[in-house]
């Protein structure tokens, strides 16, 4: 695969750097097999937050070890939806993601997990929200999709795509996924990490008490005269790390997935954009080559509130129908989140956002005909970092990335943008 | 206010009704003030599902109480979104709508409710999903937009625009929401239901599980040779009765909202269309004259899975954005409901909406200027029918109606559409 392209950009809609599309890159060396056997290709990110230089070795392997997954399940002859699970059990079982195993503990000092699913092929969409007690997450949005597929229930009961809470806990045990202690699932960082929170919380709400009060005096005596208001800081963006990947099978079928531990210290019952309906993943096959030429799947990353109410999934999907998808995605990571009039009173947008889009095309050769697929994949964040890795079924290992913003670009509004072309060839005939 | 239009919709895409737009009437007769004082309009509905004649006055009766709480509200001064909860709680109130009292009863016999809100103005949005031991849902909803409207909480953390089950519940005792003990919300009607329905079930459950054995046996004997499956009975589409409301203020502000128990007999901790971004209520002042001219409203009813699907509320809202808003709205049930390719495999589609959109004009008149608030209003349902009601702030007393599918049509193959404009004046300088 050709090395990603890079691109920032500042908080100015005016002022859009061009930048190179990866549709236009001359390079691809992803193409590999035309013997039509082993087809497809993956996107996984470990989040889009703080990745520190000193834990970067885990998220890359965590990456890598996603990506394989993905691939022996397309090597398997598995459709996108099967291997993008397998994709998203990986990155929820490491201890280093906040997803599945290690989640961020709620204020409550509890795991409450998110997630989604969206198959490209069928259109149909699984969730799960504030759900305790799974070790996988996802396997339990993947079965609400399984059955939902399957049709009407008893009596002509339309079948839920979205659970949450105990409810959800007691529809996957009773579908055979087993359940796991919520004890099991904290880690010795997220413990640690939680009552490092606490403590900051403590203080913050102590200093801002102390204001208020102070406030409150200067108010009666002075009659106004107020002091700065304190110090708020900054949401931890190292706790941000949902993961999530997007996959295309050996037919060109796109699916989509995420999972989210939530937001370090959110209030229980806090569901967030993992598990909200085009805002964490979304995944649509080309269904209507005039109104929809690409195949396209995205997974998103971030604080769940900004991403709900820009709705970044579908808007990344709508936008990168366009012809040059780079640019597409520029200027809706830039006027669609970080310009948002959704978000016009949020400081600092922070999120990130893989993308993939493909479409088949078909080059004469003197021998026969090849079959190719043109994958474009691209991730954009407005957060320091963003873990990615990707592979495609040809590859011997995946790569993997950490991108970051360019120095003294400020995060939340900010973004970088990178990706690349991979090109996947099968006989015809 | 004009007497309603109505039109029906076969599931033919290419055969689209040319219905005169209610935006070329020439009767308004909401027109009334321009005192400058009482302004404002809203418009509710009880649901949209079955309406026995029997009910039809008690449903009726609601929507007219609903829209007096919200013009009453208008009338004192209020902005739409303080407007539009009140209607809202009092369609909850009403042991005869699927919201708050009287909502249906899940599998195990519980009430669980979701409900949604969207300021306009802020663009702010609050959910909440599976919630239990709350008589007005709306009422946290409200609330936790309000809350994220004041910005962050302690050490920087973001506000929740959505919470579920037991947390929401907490949340919002702890926000001085009062409880109200869960056996209190059923009602007469709702037990019976939910009863009747448990027999149904059981009976369906008989039944195809005896059809299964017996395919079983047929099979493993004549290695073939089905039955015909067992007949499924339909949802009961009285049972769809989600309610909302859409208000525009003096000031031109919008505001939707949308509260529902859910389907019937539904898995505990399902979450429908109510509490899902986009998808039951949006509500989108108009921000920017070049893209956005028409400040507009929306509120969905129907099957949550089929809502939350399409985000119709969401697609509604853009479509009206366009010249003519009757012609943009039928288009979109048609074509982005009925027949959305994301609901291909569903034979019954069912939903409905109320849509409002408004702009400003300036007339002139030989005393002196008058400003205006042109409102179009309209409803569309592929159920049986639709409840709603409407009233101006300058109207004595609210109209309702029941809509109901042309003789012969469909449901949920098929759309009824109707509406009206209501000009409202006041003095400008």
């Amino acid at each position: 695969m050709e090395n990603p392209i890079s691109a920032a950009e500042e908080r100015q809609p005016s002022h859009l750097l061009n930048v190179p599309s990866v549709s236009q890159s001359p390079r691809n060396d992803g193409e590999q097999g035309t013997n039509g056997k082993a087809m497809g290709f993956v996107l996984v990110h470990a989040g889009a937050g703080y990745h520190s230089e000193s834990k970067a070795k885990e998220y890359k392997h965590v990456c890598k070890r996603a990506c394989q997954r993905a691939v022996e399940k397309l090597k398997a002859g598995a459709m996108a939806v099967e291997a993008v699970t397998a994709a998203l059990v990986e990155l929820e079982d490491s201890p280093f993601t906040n997803a599945g195993m290690g989640s961020n503990l709620n204020l409550s000092g509890e795991i409450e997990c998110d997630a989604g699913i969206m198959d490209g092929k069928s259109l149909h969409f699984g969730a799960v929200g504030a759900l305790s007690g799974i070790k996988n997450p996802v396997l339990v949005a993947n079965r609400l999709l399984q059955e939902a597929q399957k049709g009407k229930l008893s009596a002509g009961r339309i079948p839920p795509c979205f659970l949450v809470g105990k409810g959800a806990y007691h529809w996957a045990v009773h579908h055979g996924i087993p359940p796991c202690p919520s004890d099991k699932m904290a880690t010795k960082f997220s413990l640690s990490a939680y009552k490092r929170n606490k403590r900051k919380m403590e203080l913050a709400e102590k200093v801002e008490s102390e204001y208020k009060q102070t406030k409150k005096r200067r108010q009666s005596s002075e009659n106004g005269g107020l002091m700065d208001p304190p110090p708020q800081q900054d949401n931890d963006s190292g706790c941000l790390d949902t993961v999530g990947a997007i996959v295309v099978d050996r037919e060109g079928n796109v699916a989509a997935a995420v999972s989210s531990g939530g937001l370090a210290m959110k209030h229980p019952g806090r569901v967030g954009q993992a598990a909200h309906y085009g805002c964490g993943c979304w995944a649509e096959n080309a269904w209507n080559p005039a109104l929809n030429p690409y195949s396209t799947a995205v997974s998103t990353s971030g604080c769940g509130e900004h991403l709900i109410r820009t709705v970044l999934a579908r808007e990344c999907s709508t936008a990168v129908q366009s012809e040059d998808a780079h640019q597409a995605l520029l200027e809706t990571m830039q006027n669609k989140f970080i310009s948002s009039p959704f978000l016009a009173s949020e400081d600092c947008v922070l999120g990130g956002v893989i993308v993939l889009r493909c479409c088949r095309c078909v080059e004469s050769q003197p021998a026969q005909d090849i079959q190719a697929l043109l994958v474009e994949f691209l991730w954009s964040h407005t957060t320091e970092s963003m873990c990615v890795g990707y592979m495609s079924a040809q590859d011997g290992k995946a790569k993997t990335h950490i991108s970051r913003l360019p120095p003294g670009a400020v995060a939340g509004q900010s973004l970088a943008i990178e990706g690349g072309v991979c090109r996947l060839g099968s006989l015809v005939g």
